[in-house]
């Protein structure tokens, strides 16, 4: 199975915060802090705990450049 | 100035590619490839090469987490 | 492997469009029209062709509603 | 009226769960489950509820494939 | 008809710039200028030409703030 | 320091609503109201108030068009 989402990054999960309705899921990769706001519905569907390796998925039209 | 988008990744660029309205930016991030599609206009606003330090901007809500 | 993103929707793909960036492609799903626009590289990537089985996917913070 | 997103599913309210910010709307299509997260704000302003008939609106940049 | 989407802001088509897949739409909003990223099909499905009046449409989460 | 995001709107901010992850700043923008849906996080980071001067960033995918 592959998905068209360019931007993959392999994270940790280091913290999760839920609401009532959103969750904040946040990664460490490679020294970097990642932060995803995902339903609490796909926290649960995914099971995701403290510590779960897990992949940081990003679509490349959603990707912005500073410079 | 601060940006709200939570996930700031230093990142090398390594190829652009220009078409007639978007362009692809591939750059380097610790050894993982990121892809952001950008309009050219941007490209050409920030002046954008091969070799530039940049960092790639993602909004926490339009990151996914796959497990 | 599960991903986050909230909305799968299966659909077979109808007709794809390359761009020198940018491609549409576009799907039935249920006699419903889905359109899209992911970058070339993720079409060659996945080996998309027309006739394919495959999964629309869209996270929830991507979905409006009109009423 | 015609808007530019590409993406238009007709589908019916199940499930309205509001949270202090934002709120989640599943929604059935054809069998399928969909879910928006959308603000609260717009919940109110639509007067959303259970049961309605509704159009699901996705901007072709914002759907990916699985395949 | 209502749509969820809470940023609306009444602007008048100064360009339009098609590629193969991808269109550039720019707007004059109040003296300040918008660009809007969308398929081509939209531009003819809207029949979009310069000087025509339109409203430009982004969700609540695909809103940063810089300060 | 340049950003990617095509679209900069000069707004203040006239309302902040915080949830337990996503807060909702509500901004105006000559007369025009915005509402970015951004974390908690983001409004800490940035020390947002009511009646701070702040620039509203979209990325040109993330705008649509309606006529």
């Amino acid at each position: 199975m592959k998905i068209s989402g360019r931007n993959k990054l392999e994270a940790t999960v280091k913290e999760i915060v839920k609401g009532e309705v959103m969750a904040k899921v946040v990664m460490d990769h490679k020294g970097t802090e990642l932060v995803a706001a995902i339903t609490i519905d796909s926290v649960e569907d995914l099971n995701l705990a403290i510590g779960d390796k897990v992949t940081a998925l990003v679509k490349a039209t959603e990707m912005m450049v500073i410079k």
